[in-house]
Parts: C-alpha cells; sequence; structure tokens
C-alpha cells in the first residue's frame, strides 16, 4: 500500500516537541504557529495534536451560540473580563461564518485582540466557517486541543446558529449558551430550530429591548417540546443580559457555575464528553477514510470513472457502492 | 463478516419490481410509498433505487434556493404552472428547515397540493432538514431519483439556503436558481455567503419593492469577487419577478432554457453530472464506510470503549484513528 504520509522523522519530532514547549510556556507566537498547523492539517499536525492531548482536559469549555446580530462577540467580551477578574486565563475561538467574503475572521481577530491588548492571559482565534479540508467542528476541536495545551483554564467557543455545521461545534462544549434578542422576526424562527435544544442556559441579550418577556416565553414554550442532550433532569434558566454594559453578566457566570458543579456532582460531566469523543472518533474515521480509503486505496481517478459510467449508465450506483466497499473493507464474505 | 442486511429474496424482489412498475404507470400511491421507502432508508430502498435508475438520466434538474420569505414556494408554483401550460410533468421537492418544529412540512405539502389538486402531472414531496438517517443531501437526491423514474420532465428542488446541507442539495440541480429580495437586512448577508457562487441565474423576487436596483447591483459586485462551478464562460443574469402575479416567469423561463441550450452545446450538462455523481458516490461510500465499516467490523460498543478511553486518556485518540483505519482497510503493512 501507499506509504503513510505523516513524515515522523525524529528531526520533526524534536522540533513539534519543542514547538509544544513553547507553546506550554506561554509563548504567543508558538501558539498561533501551532494552531496554523493545525487548521492547515499539515503533516506534522498530528504529531502537534498527539503531543499536546495529554495536556488536556482539565479546561471548562464554553459554547455560545445564536443569530447573526444577537451580540455574541460583546458578551464573550464581558465573560473573558469577569473570567479575567478572578485570574482564570482565557482561549477563545470565534467561527465566523460571513468572513470568506467580508475578511470578517481577520477583523474581527484584531478589533477582539485589541480589546485585550497586553493581557497574555487571553488569546483569540478566529476561524471561518468554510475552506477547512478537515470540516470546521472538527478543526475548532483540534484548535481547542492546541488552546487548552497552552494552559488556558477557560475556553469559549463562539459561533453563528445558523446550520448543523455551527451546531456541532458548539456541541463539543462542556456548557452551551444559546443566545436570543427580542424583536428579531420570524425568520430567525428557522435559524433557532436545532440550536434550542442544544442549550444549558439561555441567555437573552439586549433585554433592554421591548419584547424580552416574549422571548422568554417563547423559550418556556419550546422547552416543553424539545428533549436536550446529556442533563436530563436540568431546566435551562434564561438569564437576561445587556451585554454592552455588562448587566447581568454576574447573573450569568453564576449558572454557569451552578451547571458546572451540577455536571460534576451527577457525574455527567465525564459522560458528557465520552459521548463528544464518540462523535469525533466517528467523523476523524471517517475523514481517513476519505483520504486513505477512497483517496489512496481506491483512488480519485478511479472515482472520477465510476462516476462517468454511472452517468453513461453503465454502472448502476446503487449497487457500484456496495461492491466498493466490500473491496476497501477486505476481501472476506466476497 | 456480518451478513449483508440486504433482503434480497426472490419474492422481495418480485415486489419491488411491481411498485417500480406501478410508479413508472403513474400510480400516485406508489410514488409515494417508494418514496417513503426510499426516505426511511428501508431495506428494499438499494433495490428499489436500482430498479428506478434505469429510468433516469433524461428530466432537466432545477435548483432554487434563497433566504426564508424569498418567495420560493410561491415562485416555484408559478414556474410549475408555465410548464404545465407546455404539456411538461412536474416533480416537486421542498426542503423545509422549519419543519421539526412546526409541522411545516406536512403543512406545505397539503397546501402545495391543493395548488395543482388532480392534476395528475405534479407531484410535491417536503422533506424536513433533519432526521434523515442518510443525510439530507443524498436522502433528496434519491427521492429525485425516485420521482425522475415516475416519468416526470422536469425535477424542480426548492430549499432554504442557510448551510452547507441545503448548498449541497442545490447543487444535484442542472440549473439553480438564487433568490433575492430588496430590503432585506444585513443578516440575510451571512446567509448569501456560500450560495451566490452556485448560482446559474438570479432571480430577484418582489422586484416591486423598493430596492431592487441596489440588490442587482450587489449581485453583480459579488459576481466579480466569486467564481462558479461548472459554466466558465457563462455570466449568470439577472431576472426580475414579481412571483405572486407572475411578473417576469416567462423571462425566467426563457433564461432557464437558454442555460440548458447552453450547457448542452459546450457539452457541459455531462461534465457537470459526472461532477455530481463524484460527490454523490463519494457520500455514498462515506456512509456505508460508518454503516458497515465502523457499524459492523468494529461494532458501536467499540467505539463507546475507545471514546471513555480518550477521556481517561489511556487512549491519544490521534493516533488510535489511523491504527483504527489500518485495521479496518485490512491488515497491508501493518
Amino acid at each position: 500500500m501507499t506509504a503513510v504520509k505523516e513524515d515522523n522523522s525524529p528531526s520533526q519530532a524534536i522540533g513539534i516537541s519543542r514547538l509544544v514547549e513553547r507553546v506550554r510556556a506561554g509563548d504567543v507566537r508558538s501558539l498561533s504557529r501551532a494552531i496554523s498547523l493545525v487548521e492547515n492539517r499539515a503533516p506534522e499536525s498530528q504529531a502537534l495534536l498527539s503531543a499536546c492531548f495529554p495536556h488536556t482536559g482539565s479546561a471548562l469549555i464554553l459554547g455560545l451560540t445564536g443569530a447573526p446580530g444577537a451580540g455574541k462577540s460583546t458578551l464573550t467580551h464581558e465573560v473573558t473580563k469577569f473570567l479575567r477578574g478572578q485570574g482564570k486565563t482565557v482561549g477563545i475561538i470565534a467561527v465566523d461564518p460571513t468572513s470568506p467574503y467580508t475578511g470578517g475572521a481577520i477583523l474581527g481577530d484584531r478589533i477582539r485582540m485589541q480589546l485585550h491588548e497586553g493581557d497574555a492571559g487571553v488569546y483569540v482565534r478566529s476561524m471561518a466557517t468554510r475552506g477547512f479540508l478537515g470540516g470546521l467542528s472538527r478543526t475548532s476541536a483540534d484548535v481547542a486541543t492546541v488552546l487548552e495545551a497552552s494552559g488556558k483554564d477557560v475556553l469559549l467557543i463562539e459561533t453563528v446558529g445558523v446550520g448543523q455545521d455551527e451546531i456541532d461545534i458548539v456541541r463539543l462544549a462542556d456548557v452551551t449558551l444559546v443566545m436570543l434578542v427580542p424583536g428579531m422576526g420570524d425568520d430567525v424562527q428557522s435559524i433557532k430550530a436545532g440550536i434550542m435544544e442544544i442549550a444549558h442556559i439561555f441567555v437573552v441579550n439586549k433585554c433592554d429591548r421591548e419584547g424580552a418577556d416574549r422571548v422568554e416565553r417563547e423559550i418556556r414554550a419550546m422547552q416543553s417540546l424539545t428533549t436536550r442532550h446529556g442533563a436530563q433532569d436540568w431546566v435551562p434558566p434564561v438569564v437576561r443580559t445587556v451585554a454592552s454594559t455588562g448587566k447581568g453578566i454576574p447573573e450569568l457566570m453564576t449558572e454557569i457555575d451552578r451547571y458546572a458543579a451540577y455536571l460534576q456532582q451527577k457525574q455527567l460531566l465525564k459522560r458528557h464528553r465520552v459521548a463528544n469523543w464518540r462523535l469525533r472518533l466517528l467523523e476523524m474515521l471517517r475523514q481517513q477514510f476519505v483520504e486513505r480509503g477512497i483517496g489512496e486505496r481506491l483512488g480519485r481517478e478511479a472515482l472520477e470513472s465510476y462516476a462517468t459510467q454511472v452517468v453513461e449508465h453503465r454502472e448502476d450506483p446503487y449497487a457500484l457502492v456496495p461492491r466498493l466497499m466490500q473491496q476497501l473493507l477486505g476481501g472476506e464474505g466476497k
């Protein structure tokens, strides 16, 4: 079979272990470089992630999602300030679907970093939702692994709640916050479908606007219809905030602590993380299958040729696929 | 290895071939039943799709996407009326992401069907965006196969353009229409990212509203930034419509015909369909890998156990996955 592409030569291994050492020592440039290697799925990314992995598992991972314009970055900023006040270090991953066109990710990074300039206890990374080889939820999870290895106490993953990708990202969190704002039209209803059920805590932001009561009533109505993943006897509280003034942030932090304590007490944290890793392993296996099973064993040209035969009706795709799978998984029971 | 689950017994094969005969003869109840079997990925769905496949390849597939509230279902209705006036039969697949909560899919079916009641030349099927085992884009493609086998001349696949799933669905079309309306706020900008580049024809609906000129200017500005898949020397035209009054529909149909003729003339239709089938085969293989490679060979329990070991830091996931893949793809080079 084709040789495995990873270069695991001793010289490279030393390079990676030095990089991870510097990341662990708090060197920001090394951290940025390590994250870029992971984002680009560079050949050394597997060794890098393996080296980071032992230093993970103790940070609390917060997920934050909501409609565009709900005030997620402002809330992220306020939550970060609060955590810094408690002496905790914070790593932020901001996933922004608008960036391929507007350059929003890079701009966002600059604005966000300025807010915490000179504070080595905060690191911000923005990611666009498209163009990642490995799928966005996997890439953000791997970036979280590197960020956590850098010693951050809390990771904050922020994303716009528009599609399945974004839902998958936020599912990786221990505590998921779903943000809503009063005065959004019916269009937002469709965005909310699917993210309502992943909320551990609801945040009604811009609650000084008219309609906050109505939003809370709608949340309560939806709660009676949906089942959440993870916690069974936890009723997600609704916290009202005005992120731009910091109003409600202490109350929100109290609810986050309360949920984290609940997870510990009920031993749900581990169960939740096992469920997450099951999904992550599944996704990693699927991806390796595409790269090695289809890419190397079957070959891209063969796939193209089969597609042509299907279009020319010389192959029935519904019979072809099981046959190819049989070949790929080895000759047993042929 | 574990026995393949499909029951390919002669009695079942006769049942399926009879069902497909009835579908081909225009029996609506059989068509509905066949589509349900495919949607639910019933054991007989593979045999059913294999039996339908020879009767596909000649229908024109139209894809229609746009923001919620753009007027997609109204446009679909008007396009269908126009095609019926030309004596063409039409199959409609409407993908509605709001339906898990609102029951919109079923309601939508009823309303849509009433519009064409008593017309055997139109068949409408609505699908919710979640809860499909096989992934929505695969399921809608398979439903299209059955619909086409029923003898429809034109298939119309309509979906809300919010996520990658929806983009994948519309990519299956030969001709993709992207709908925009004047007067939508910035939030819609983020929804538009990613669907702009798949448009072969832009439809500015509700063009009697203020701002239609501005929308067209924005489209032109975006066109200079993006690259489209498929056609290289086709500049997507912008057609203005008021779907609720039928205004602009003949002009739209002219552009659709013009694009279809362009595809034929440049021999792009086949190239586009080969590219689509490459993606479909890839997705079908990935799914079979999850079912057979992971589900049967590895086993769900093993996956759960590995996830537990990862959380307990007894396994490094980044080393585990290549090792498992090696096992699944056979022992070579171990």
